[in-house]
């Protein structure tokens, strides 16, 4: 019997602390939703699957309920599950059941199977809105199907692109949605509404080691103009394959810094690929650790994003051909990127060697790349940009994260009190979803209340 | 001098009143707005243009000023502008310029011109979200091309159709509208939240005589069954070609029973085909006239319709294969009534011959006439329903207009004080918005005085 309330008793702080490796808990269900896969078009009927996954532990039948739904972003939607623990410890509290679908085209949720990469056409059907409509059909089946649920307020959560989703949500869906967790969503990271610097900014304040890091891509600029310097660059990075020109090597260093610094949870995680806690603190530690001589700057590059792409010592060499986050659908989301999310991050000069946002080359480069057309203020006609029209809405953002550059500000919101800004001073990429830590710094506890209180109110709880 | 002053005089009587012919005023500006053929595909970068009409001359430009937006909807955008005076009443009052857009696939707004209808498939980006798109970018657009408006608080108006467009514009663009005079909008008439029977069971309590068209129906269909009835009804009924079926028959008198309690004004006008005042009552009167005999009851019908197909006298024969509606663009109409607009409205055998709605013939049908897919939930789970989560609109209606029968009710907006319905006792079609009149019953007075009231707030006036 001891033994046994032990357990009880533990599994008991694993759900009203969610500090235990088991939490979030697994899925009490996982299926598959018929969707259509044109929504918008008169003569497709064609039909396609989406993932989606439910947890109703802590549903007490007895009581009026509610739906936590994540609105899933782009990858897997186990993985969303994974790393959205607040979720799980509010739906406990506010005896909700706790509802992710995966987002089209990710996943497992794709319309043509393995077939589906293998034409840029077969993506015709991939857009926010379509994925919207999806989730607005999915909660009115959804509550048809399972009556006791028929009153009950929709609150949406997301994070990142996952976040925009959240809030369009209850944007483009106010009769379906009560109230929406917007974490770290760039809604506002579009043409003509955003410092177009303020991205890569955030990220030079970030980085201690800046200057170096600056210094080192110039000398990795320089190098990459002859054969013999980039002989050098292959040595210092130990590239799996020799280089021929520094384009990937590039690539590969400003996602290492800019990944790194959106996931730099105060505890080890793998959210993105596996890292340790503070990874930008390490990353400026290992940076400084380059031995002085000819190609400094440029070995403390190397050193610092080692950290990001070989944390766990497994890789044998750098990949810079390889995708910086492989728990995400990088491929897929180039496709959006190209389409509708068109984020203009330039830089000036400060970590990265300056360049201005050119629409005209993205334009191109996408026509070129799929076919498509690059519609850079599809997102502010449809969804408002900073004007938000509709309440009950947080808006969360981590000072940080690179993507508060593009977040809502107060001013935004300042005529509607239902709508609110949430700053975590310190924190990164929506670090206020994630399961509580012990390790949390005060401010996301503090954010962490904010929305607790506030979906009280938009669920009369 | 003399003869001046009285023209000034009956210039503003004219403008103030709206009581004078040339009311509304012509558009200050008619011109063309390139917007994409396709809003939510990737690849297809074709453009296509609408017409659209302004009126500024009523603007105090030294003010602060607003936007009075009418919504197009399924016709010609000059016959919507020169039937909706009420809004351009309301436009003086408040220092408004007044917009209208005509809505994409009617009037002179055709993609592909002159060819729009050769091809059912011309029609894939005919539907309520490629319009509404439209409206948001040309508002957007509109106010960045004119700096004095863009602070303007926008307010949109339509009726029928326009008036569903009106209230989804405030729905799905809050950030772009302020606030939606939405008149005779039958935004709820769809499946499971309307009774199918509704909209007929207003129609027969608008026809006094209904009990004599119903059974002249019913013989009408019975001589349908053999040639020497056929030649009967070809001769009561004066029709351009021998009849072969009564369907096309049966056809133009429900077309005219409902039209003509849809425009049953207090004031002749040809907003659908020149008609008399309170047709309706006419109709009736009309039909009392038949002399007693064999076919008593169909004469009575032929009567009855004769008022709505030939007011003028100048049809020699009776066309059924003809539009009953040529001011509007019923044709085009169809196809999304096929494909979103999907209407359930069954007889119960008050006034038609019982019929339940059947969603497979529907779609069926539709299928078989354009290949294209019928979606009777899309409109329910896009814009909500009889579920509005946003506020700011006034759900206008009128006893007499059978489309009565899927507009908002009062319960389904007690949630939100600033949503309001308006309840127009005796009133036909979207009265409200036409030019006040002086045979106006008081109820659309006091409807017109709620409407102003509600804007005042939405635009602080």
């Amino acid at each position: 019997m001891v033994l046994a309330s032990r357990i009880v008793l533990l599994a008991a702080l694993c759900a009203s602390f969610a500090l235990c490796s088991t939490f979030p808990p697994e899925p009490t269900r996982t299926d598959w939703y018929t969707t259509k896969l044109d929504h918008f078009g008169l003569f497709d009927s064609r039909s396609m699957k989406l993932r989606w996954l439910e947890y109703d532990g802590y549903v007490d039948h007895s009581k009026p309920k509610a739906i936590f739904f994540y609105t899933g972003n782009e990858g897997s939607i186990t993985n969303f599950w994974a790393n959205t623990g607040n979720q799980f410890v509010l739906a406990k509290e506010m005896n909700a059941v706790v509802v992710f679908v995966e987002h089209r085209y990710y996943g497992k949720s794709l319309p043509f199977g393995d077939k589906t990469s293998s034409n840029p056409h077969n993506y015709e059907w991939l857009s926010s809105e379509q994925a919207l409509m999806d989730f607005a059909e999915f909660l009115d089946d959804y509550k048809k199907s399972n009556p006791e649920y028929k009153n009950a307020p929709v609150v949406t959560f997301g994070g990142s692109y996952g976040g925009m989703l959240a809030a369009w949500m209850r944007i483009k869906y106010p009769h379906v949605i009560a109230g929406a967790i917007s974490a770290s969503a760039p809604v506002a990271l579009f043409r003509d509404i955003s410092d177009q610097y303020a991205y890569n900014k955030i990220l030079e304040k970030d980085y201690t080691c800046a200057p170096t890091l600056a210094k080192g891509q110039l000398e990795i600029l320089d190098l990459g103009r002859s054969p013999a310097g980039l002989s050098t660059l292959t040595n210092i990075f130990k590239t799996c394959k020799p280089l021929k020109t520094v384009t990937d090597l590039m690539d590969a260093i400003s996602s290492a810094l800019a990944y790194g610094a959106m996931v730099n949870y105060p505890y080890p995680n793998s959210f993105l690929t596996p890292l340790p806690a503070y990874p930008v603190t390490m990353m400026c530690d290992k940076a400084a650790t380059a031995a002085p001589g000819t190609h400094h700057n440029v070995v403390a590059i190397q050193k610092a994003i080692n950290v990001y792409y070989n944390y766990t010592g497994s890789a044998k060499c750098l990949d810079v051909e390889g995708s910086p986050t492989p728990n995400l659908g990088a491929e897929v989301w180039n496709i959006q990127a190209c389409n509708e999310m068109v984020f203009p991050t330039g830089s000036d000069g400060g970590l990265f060697p300056k360049e201005e946002f050119s629409y005209s080359d993205y334009a191109r480069d996408c026509r070129k790349q799929f076919g498509l057309t690059t519609r850079p203020d599809h997102i502010t006609h449809m969804y408002g940009g900073r004007r938000i029209g509709v309440g009950n809405i947080v808006f969360s953002q981590g000072s940080f994260d690179p993507w508060t550059a593009g977040c809502i500000n107060p001013e935004d919101v300042a005529h509607d009190p239902t709508l609110v800004v949430v700053r975590i001073e310190g924190g990164a990429h929506h670090l206020d979803l994630r399961t509580p830590n012990a390790a949390d710094p005060q401010s996301v506890r503090d954010a962490r209340e904010v929305e607790r209180r506030e979906i009280h109110k938009w669920i009369g709880y």
